[in-house]
C-alpha cells in the first residue's frame, strides 16, 4: 500500500508574510516555508496565490520555477481559481519527481479545471461540491460520480483525481462529521483516491486543541481509507498520528524509530 | 449515541505494588489507583486478581466491597480465570450504578463464564478466541457468532456482551492490525458492542511512543464503531483522543472546554 500523501498548505496568500512576498516577488519567505514543509515530510507543496486576477500567470510561473529549482523539482499543487494562471504554471512545471496537481476543480463553475488537468496530464483535486456545502452524502456522491465520469471521458487515469469530500468545521457543523467520514469510506470502496483540507475541522477551536481534534479526525479518516490531505506538515502532533496510522495500515514498516523517519 | 466506555486497567496483579497489596490485603494502594482512574474518567474499574486459585473467592469479595464502598458503588469488572472467585464477587456486588462486568469469557475453556454472567444478570466480555490467536477474521467472526448465540440462548441481552476481537501487538504482528479493525467494523454492523485490551497494541514499543500508537489505533477503531476499551485512563494523550473522537461521532457535544470535562 502507498503511504499517506501530504500536501503542505503553508504557502498561502492568506498569510500576511506570504501575501507580501508574492506582491514584492521576494523569494525568501516562500523558500523558507517550502524548506520547513519539505523537511517536515511534505510530498507536495501547495502554492496558493489566491484569485490572482491581475498577474496570476506571471506569479504562478515565477513561484513554480522558484520552488522547483530550489528543491530538486519537488511536486507542486497549483492553487488558484485563475485558470490561465494554472495553465501558465503547468507549462513550466518539471515532472521529474511527479505530476503537477491542480487545486482544484469542483462540480460547479470550476469544473473546467478538470479539462485543463487532462490536457496537461496533471493530477487534479476534485471538490465534491457545487454551490456551497453538499446537503448530504447523496448530493456529495452525485458530484463525485459526475467528476469521475468527466475525468474518465477526458481520458484521465482515475488515480490522478483526488476526490475531496469537503471537510467541515466541527464548531458549528458537529453533526456533519460522520457523514464526511462515511463519504471517504464510500469513495475508497469505489477505488478512488481522496484528499481534503483538514484544518477546516478545527477552525475556531482554541489553538492548543486544534492539533488534537485534527489528529483524531485524520486518524478516523485514515481508518476509512483517506489517502492524502492538505495540512500543515510542521504540526508535529498531526504528523505523529499520520505516521502511526500508516504503520497500523502497513503502509510503512514498524521500527522503534518510525516517528523520526 | 452513547459515549465511549472506559474500563480502567490499573488494578492488576501484574503490578508489583498491587500484587503486594492483594497479598497483604492492604487497601491503600488499591484505593489510590481506583481514585486516580475514577478522577481521570474511568466508567468501570477492572479488578484483576490473576488466577487466584488459592484464595480467589475471599480476595474478590474483599476487593469488590472495598472499591465499591469507597467510591459510591462504581461499577467493577471482575477479572480472573477463577470462576468461583467471579461468582463470589457477583454475590456482593452493588448494582446501584451499573451491572457487574465479567472479564472474560472466550470461545474455549472459559466459555462457561458466559453462563455465570447470564445467571447473575451481569455484563460479560466475550473474547473472540479459542486457543491462541484467531488465524483470520473468518475464525474470529465464527467465535463471535458462537458466543452471541450462546449468550442469547442463555437469555442475555446482546447489549450486555462486549465482544473483544483480541487486539494484537504491532511489533511482531503489524500485518494483522487492519484485520482487527475490520472485525470491529463487522461486529458493529451486526449491532454488537465491542471492547478490547488496547495496551496490547504498543507492547514492547518505546515508552514515549506507546500513547501515540495507542491513540492512533483507538481513533481508527472508534471510526469503525469500537464502543469501549480496557485502558489506562491516566494516559492523558489517549483520553484526549477518545474525547475528540466522541466529539466527532457526536457522542458528546462540542464545547471549547470539552477536554476538561
Amino acid at each position: 500500500m502507498e503511504r499517506f500523501m501530504i500536501i503542505g498548505e503553508r504557502i498561502h496568500c492568506i498569510s500576511p508574510s506570504i501575501r507580501k512576498a508574492l506582491e514584492e516577488k521576494n523569494p525568501e519567505p516562500i523558500l523558507k516555508r517550502a524548506k520547513e514543509q519539505i523537511d517536515a515530510g511534505a510530498h507536495y507543496i501547495d502554492f496558493n496565490i489566491g484569485p490572482a486576477e491581475r498577474n496570476g500567470e506571471e506569479l504562478m510561473t515565477w513561484g513554480v520555477k522558484l520552488i522547483q529549482e530550489n528543491f530538486n523539482n519537488i511536486p507542486i499543487a497549483l492553487d488558484t481559481a485563475n485558470k490561465k494562471a494554472i495553465e501558465a504554471g503547468l507549462k513550466v512545471y518539471n515532472r521529474e519527481n511527479g505530476k503537477p496537481l491542480v487545486n482544484s476543480a469542483d462540480a460547479g463553475p470550476r469544473i473546467d479545471l478538470l479539462d485543463l488537468a487532462a490536457e496537461y496530464d496533471a493530477k487534479c483535486i476534485a471538490l465534491c461540491a457545487k454551490e456551497g456545502i453538499p446537503r448530504d452524502n447523496d448530493e456529495r456522491m452525485g458530484y463525485c460520480t459526475e467528476l469521475l465520469e468527466k475525468g474518465m471521458m477526458l481520458g484521465m487515469d482515475p488515480e490522478d483525481i483526488l476526490f475531496d469530500p469537503l471537510c467541515l468545521v466541527i464548531k458549528g457543523m458537529q453533526e456533519k462529521q460522520m457523514e464526511v467520514l462515511e463519504a471517504i469510506r464510500m469513495m475508497t470502496e469505489m477505488g478512488l483516491k481522496t484528499t481534503g483540507g483538514l484544518s477546516n475541522i478545527s477552525n475556531g477551536a482554541p489553538k492548543d486543541i486544534r492539533p488534537i481534534l485534527d489528529s483524531a479526525f485524520l486518524s478516523m479518516a485514515m481508518a476509512n481509507g483517506f489517502s492524502s490531505a492538505i495540512i500543515n506538515p510542521c504540526d508535529k502532533e498531526l504528523m505523529k498520528a499520520i505516521k502511526s496510522c500508516d504503520v497500523i495500515k502497513g503502509n510503512i514498516l514498524y521500527a522503534d524509530s518510525y516517528l523520526e523517519l
